[in-house]
């Protein structure tokens, strides 16, 4: 482990969040906020440039970062990146406690949404904008940013960025790294202000506008109402926001495939056929269960097609209270948690292609079984799959059911009941936000003990990072000599 | 698939079944029972015979037994004699929904151990037996028992036998197969009567002894009292039944190299130690977190080391109530439910070599990644494990999930809260008995509506043979001609 380059990227990671809390500082000054909320925000933008700038002195030597560096630098930012984005909450006093600020702004950077705040309407704009912004960095990965606006090059680059967008399709979609990261964030940052030219068309405030659409495009789920999208009870906002989760959750070379006219190939795409046939599914599914408690169709169509859209784009933004719904419900949106988006998109979970190739591997070794002679071959869009893709789909299973129940055998020790910490592990492992029961869309998870919320912290950056590179940072043998 | 064999072994196995049920008539006859029970076994006897006898019509050919029939087979063999085993409890009127009596019988068939009964005192002693001695029958496989009665050799016996014991190792201890399973039905069948003079010298009658012998011998868990063992209040009775459990989750393969002398070859078996480090590990756990509660720690550990080897071992036996134990228990417990005891054995759940296989190869992922042009070799035993083996491992644990996930989705249309549901599909996939909240150690299963109970007797039977049969006897690839 070459801790010298570790150290330069890490410090300029932090330099690059400074100058992303510029943003919030700016909105604090727009709304003449008290100073003690600039002053948050300067103190932080401050120690972050001095222990930034302390850090990254000399000179970058891209052959020094190897597979171990790439895994720890990935994880270590996100940790870092985490607990300093945090300290304006704590310096401002909006949220007094370390942890709770290290929680929230953990749920922010992986997309989560789970929040430890009762009251959010009670935040300043500057502190909400912040909260929400770190969804809309978190969402593409900063480090990917980082490579979008260093322009460098180098074999040290594909590590980091293959340690951060480690999904079963990593598509290379132009040669160069640095060139697909910058079409991937135009693409990105192209249509976040859609969304938001399109929730203010519905109605929205420009700052609640932008806040809903950050959650939105990040798949991360903060809003700054109580009764998050739903406090704007509007048809219009909840279609909009409903697509928008969705358009989100789809892998992002197939807009890029879009954006240079091959239109049929990305419509073609087998995993996006089969995440809007699991919506369509659930959404009937659950309508057939909800009817009699309907009077109206609409509504109900409007209801049942947010939440689902917003469970499996792993958003968490709720304008219905799914946890008065029948068990049956809860089941299958909790299946929604755990399957998640496509490959390759702002979204947790086990990612749509995954699943695809575990089921059909699975009923591969059916026919395996009954034909011990016959090769099975699992097909994806017509292709062959490499048996080394389907062996590590497998094996990231076994490991996510690892962490899962190590995580859950952690936060039973002090959950109300079994509910309750599943689908808390549930919402922070697959980066959705709120969960079921008591970490319900209507309640936080406040209630629970320090040691919790460090867990699940730690939980949504292990989901969002899947899995492998924290547990690659973990692991003794990194830190050993050579 | 030939159906001519097919009939011809269903047939055999009809009237097979038919001879088991003489035992629980003459327990009728001793006990002097009104004539309503003794025709009620009367009848059944006759309907078995008359139905098996016009099915195995006509000569065996062995080489008509392929892999889909040998699956085939055992498929329909364990549904058939739960459907048929379920009778004389509808005759007799001692059970008398359909429905009920196929659930008790296939829990009893399956080793399961869950039950509709309310009031299992109420029972007659002749049903009462019957019901534990499908236990014992299920407990090393009614197929595995037929090839040991029949003295017939050839292919098609290999089939039948590898589908009925599938697990990830199953033990060739000598050549010949028919031989092989005499050997296990003497060791079985030994160390049961065994028990059952112990138990007796604890001081239970010799007829409630027969019964906890049954149950702990095929890990099953019947008893014939409203508190189960709790009922002796026994710390002997306890620690017989806590060490049967335990002795009978244990690999039979062991057993036979014990007798042959190679007391040391079983003694290191990487399996079996590591067994015993996760029964002490779970009851060191769960005593750390129950002591607050307890007064006498010779009580304590009476308590903790019966639940757990009931639980791990599949079993299902109680002495204390533990679902109102601490919600972190309950956690560990339902690890125990998943990872189960040893293959080889009478016990369900994934089996611990599965396990320690998904587990190393997880590790071996890690370091593959940091690493990848390291051979990564999982071993077990001191010798390499097959690429194969590993593989069938983690496509095991994926339909395991595809299975559970389906079973649970169609419970939770009627079970009233989700640890219900989720410890209900537990309890009966992993063929343990009690679960936890309403289906819980002092409950039972009788409130879930007929459907639940199917789908929940299927689950049993799936979980008993190992996922793949009863895939492939659905699959309509099997019914097609080739």
């Amino acid at each position: 482990m070459k801790l010298s380059v570790l150290r330069q990227i890490l410090g300029r990671i932090l330099m690059i969040e400074a100058l992303f809390m510029i943003l919030p500082l700016i909105v604090g000054i727009i709304y003449r906020e008290p100073s003690n909320n600039l002053l948050a925000f300067g103190v932080t933008i401050g120690l972050l440039l001095c222990i930034g700038l302390i850090m990254s002195r000399g000179q970058i030597n891209q052959d020094f970062i190897g597979i171990k560096e790439g895994f720890a630098i990935v994880s270590l930012s996100w940790i870092l990146l985490s607990f300093f984005g945090g300290l304006p909450f704590v310096f401002s006093g909006e949220i007094p406690s370390l942890v709770d600020a290290f929680f929230e702004t953990s749920s922010g950077f992986t997309t989560t949404g789970a929040s430890v705040l009762v009251d959010v309407e009670a935040m300043s704009q500057s502190m909400l904008f912040w909260r929400s912004f770190t969804h809309l960095i978190g969402g593409m990965g900063i480090l990917v940013f980082a490579l979008a606006v260093l322009p460098k090059t180098g074999q040290g680059s594909v590590h980091i960025m293959a340690a951060e967008v480690p999904g079963p399709t990593f598509g290379k979609l132009v040669p160069k790294l640095h060139v697909t990261a910058r079409i991937l964030y135009k693409i990105y940052l192209g249509m976040t202000v859609v969304l938001i030219l399109l929730l203010i068309l519905c109605g929205m405030g420009p700052f609640d506008a932008m806040i809903h659409a950050f959650g939105a495009a990040g798949t991360g789920g903060f809003s700054n109402k109580i009764a998050s999208a739903g406090h704007f009870n509007s048809a219009a906002v909840d279609y909009v926001l409903g697509i928008a989760m969705i358009v989100f959750g789809v892998n992002f070379d197939l807009y890029y495939l879009i954006s240079i006219g091959r239109w049929r190939e990305a419509l073609e795409s087998e995993e996006l056929r089969s995440f809007l046939k699991i919506i369509g599914v659930a959404c009937v599914l659950i309508m057939l269960l909800l009817a009699p408690k309907y009077s109206s169709f609409s509504r109900l169509l409007r209801d049942v097609f947010f939440t689902v859209s917003s469970i499996i784009s792993t958003t968490g933004y709720a304008t219905v209270d799914f946890d008065l719904w029948p068990l049956f419900t809860h089941y299958i949106l909790l299946i929604l948690m755990f399957i998640g988006s496509c490959a390759g998109s702002t979204a947790g979970g086990l990612k749509v292609s995954r699943v695809l190739i575990l089921f059909k591997s699975g009923l591969g070794e059916v026919k395996r079984v009954l034909s011990p002679h016959r090769v099975m071959v699992v097909t994806k869009d017509k292709r062959p799959v490499k048996r080394e893709t389907i062996q590590s789909a497998h094996m990231y299973l076994t490991l996510y059911i690892a962490v899962f129940g190590f995580s859950l055998l952690l936060v039973t020790l002090d959950a109300p009941d079994f509910m309750t910490a599943f689908s808390a592990v549930a919402a922070t492992l697959n980066n959705i936000g709120p969960g079921l029961a008591a970490v319900g869309p209507t309640k936080s998870f406040a209630f629970f003990s320090d040691f919790s919320k460090v867990v699940l912290s730690f939980t949504m950056i292990i989901g969002r990072l899947e899995i492998l590179p924290m547990l690659i940072l973990f692991s003794p043998s990194t830190w050993t000599k050579r």
